[in-house]
């Protein structure tokens, strides 16, 4: 695969997930839910049908993932990357470095996703903590092969990644904060936001990098150039809370209507489960009370 | 605008700012307030008159960021640097790269300030986690591009500029502690203290290296005048915290004053809203009470 | 001794311990427990046959420290490195850097042994918070030895040691936690994942470094060679995780087996000392019910 | 002053504070106190003698303090190091860079007991959060400077103080931490101990490098020199260990004696104010009986 289509992907990815991300969490804010995603009911009480058994979101993350290490152990076809040393010649050297760089770090995407849809299809309760502890290994994990991968680039292309693995580090660690505290909703926004900065920087980079659409390439060499890719790091930080802060402002107003809708024909999106008596549900309401002031 | 105005209004409005809330400081722990800044009552308990609805603060940090980002861009007259790429150049380089990295500095304080005017008087209840989380965003963007932007100066500007991150970093960490715990007064006083090192350094720094007095330049090859600016952010430390003490001192004085004269005409400076029921005021008695031995 | 043999002893130690702690964790983890290893009852309410009084874990600890130290000074049969100044030279020059590095690292191991036998043998209550303190402590040292030791080494040897201290920086830092919080199981699966992790890349790079199976030496100079050393330890970290899952379920099969069966003699393993009243109890009851939702 | 004397001075100052810490820690955990230092009683009922009005640990600061600024000012008699630039070089060069250093570190240390004096005997009501921050300030300063410091200095100097800069950060950190909650044995225990391996270190240091008792000067550009620093470094951790733990036997010989004879004569070395009613007294003996697990 052409480095620019492997970057430009993974770029695409991250934003498709984030943004999916912006608008749970705006739901959650908008209905003052106590947790991010309201854990599954205990599988006995799930529907029976497969596709209510199919978790959505580790499926996607399996399915992107093996989008990302297929091509880029077999892509273009005819070519086999799948071998790490060369046997052939004498001093044995290893051989295709950046490819089994990326394929290691969408491995540990894959595994989160594996992990999610074990825990939520194959067990009797689901594992929220587990699932997270996951996603922020994959995190983790990208930060540390990050590092290594930048040795023995060009200037520009360490700065460029150098300002990925900021948001990328922030991921990481809220994700490490929400195994322990799963209920603050600033935390879920801040993991929402440096998701949308890391794919749409990355994105960028993916273009500017490898394809400059001014056909002028970048120059790594000169002050200039780098000084203002901070700069564009630091526009993304805004643009990313202007989309963040663009979805909650649509889904707020499709929340009003449809809890003017509700009213009509009764509880259809009750965000609690209602099946586990009315204890569990008091204690809930009360969570969310006690959030009222918050974000 | 001369380089050394930029720095010096900088420099001032950060003192000038910090000054204020030395003074909002002293008297919330004078008066024993739970809150640096007593949340608004909601929108349609407030005054209707046009300055009361008029957030102050919010207006004077976009009037300073607007008055220092206009004559970084447009100063002198005739000049006008809002471009960034040499586009009559072939090679299409970038252009003014110190003067859009302070404008993206300033341009993030300008955010806050708008932040702060929509939150408190154009939505029904004021979102205080958000305003802190937009100052927090502006410092940690000032630290980010402080560090872009010492590259290929001298030894002398890295120098006084990494000493200007370290409080600018302290005051960003605690605004991101307050979105979580907005009830410390020892965050507060620490904020205040930070704010005025800050002000007081970029301003001698402003003085020292691009205007100083004695007409000799600092010699940035010389160990000794590195060291010396060293030594110097040491005493502005403790500058700073006799400035902070002697207006605790005046405002404690004037409070003492204060409260004598308001046993005679009543409640008038009362700092709790007291038309919210006596519950609450009970529950922020009892807040005060406790910090009693506090700071 | 060799000095692969060094290595690839202290690699498979820390493996052997970070297993015998998966075992343990696994066996909390499922049997619900508050702490890791519940307390010893005070001294006179155990059992006066000696190998109820030894500590096994403290004696395995000296033990193996003593087994790495005294190879380290005395082999081969007939060297003695324990001066540390060679006081013939005129110049007296500082010798065996290496040696005593190694032998300060592993003393503090001992050290630490040594607490635990005398926090559980000697005194009439047990000292969790101090074993855990000096635990913390060898692996603080640990680290900082390891940044002296990694100086005027080839490039290889650096990269691999820095990988190492990853993990060991995070034990130290997990222990430091639970000497505070001893109660959070997600610290102990954290501590002996990384325990593994520890013990099996100081496995492989003491084969890899010293000894490579191929016979083709690894080359510092060559970056390809370098970065596939980040791959593999990442691969090491997935192997950790799959390590402790399997005990994990060997462990859960061992236990619903074990559970069947006790409930026909009756309650032979209590985890929990019954015969301290029943409030305690209830206590120990309540607490483990409210991690039910735990890992 | 000499360069060794004032090295090895402040490094005994060092070490007797931590010592008179040490005893101060060990009693408070053999009393089971609340706090390291029982909070004075409001001054009105304080005794009216003037020694028991005199804060002799702020007095001592302050006397350490000048006795350690006024030599390297005015040692050897006649000279004077007051003036920080040469005024009567055309060049106006800065003088005396280490003198003003250590004046700066010094003077924050100073600064430290002026407040312990002001807060203990001029307030109404004694501030120990104040007191607490002065004294993480003062180390703290000592951090940055110390980094300033070792500029431009021998290989050798520069690892000996960055190994200084360890206990003296940790020191401050948890100074940092005191302030918000003084109630923790574990920060007193780890924060005189580190306070005792600064002294030892420091005292070390500056026999090690100002004058070498064998005669033979250590070399910096030797690395077995070097690593050998960093063992003796890790030596003097177990060291300060050992020194707390001596003192903590002595004192809880002594102490057993003296809860023994306290028998006798009634309650003469009540640790908690009693004049302060019996309720504040429930509290802190309930405190007390909490942490009765505890260090």
């Amino acid at each position: 695969m052409g480095i620019i289509w492997g970057h430009l992907m993974a770029g695409i990815f991250f934003l498709l997930f984030s943004l999916y991300y912006s608008v749970l969490v705006s739901l959650a804010l908008l209905r003052r839910q106590r947790l991010l995603k309201p854990p599954l009911p205990p599988r006995e009480k799930r529907g029976h049908r497969w596709w209510q058994l199919v978790p959505v979101e580790g499926v996607a993350k399996v399915v992107f993932s093996l989008s990302l290490i297929f091509p880029e152990l077999f892509y273009p076809p005819g070519t086999n990357r799948l071998m790490m040393v060369d046997w052939e010649d004498p001093q044995r050297p290893f051989v295709f470095k950046d490819e089994w760089q990326h394929v290691t770090m969408y491995g540990f995407f894959l595994l989160s996703g594996v992990v999610d849809v074990v825990s939520q299809a194959c067990q009797a309760r689901q594992n929220l903590k587990l699932e997270r502890a996951a996603e922020a290994l994959a995190f983790c994990v990208l930060v540390l092969l990050m590092v290594a991968h930048i040795e023995n680039k060009g200037t520009l292309e360490i700065r460029g990644h150098v300002l990925l693995v900021v948001p990328a580090f922030l991921v990481g660690l809220v994700l490490i904060f929400e195994v322990w505290v799963p209920d603050q909703p600033l935390l879920w926004v801040l993991k929402t936001w440096m998701g949308l900065v890391l794919g749409s920087w990355l994105t960028q980079l993916s273009i500017v990098m490898y394809a400059p659409p001014s056909g002028q390439p970048w120059r790594g060499e000169n002050p200039m150039d780098l000084a203002f890719l901070t700069i564009f790091f630091c526009w993304h930080l805004a643009l990313g809370a202007a989309l963040l802060a663009t979805v909650y402002g649509v889904c707020s107003l499709w929340h009003r209507r449809f809890s003017f809708w509700r009213k009509a024909p009764g509880a259809k999106y009750q965000p609690c489960p209602t099946g586990e008596g009315s204890e569990e549900l008091e204690k809930l309401r009360a969570g969310a009370r006690r959030q009222d002031g918050g974000v």
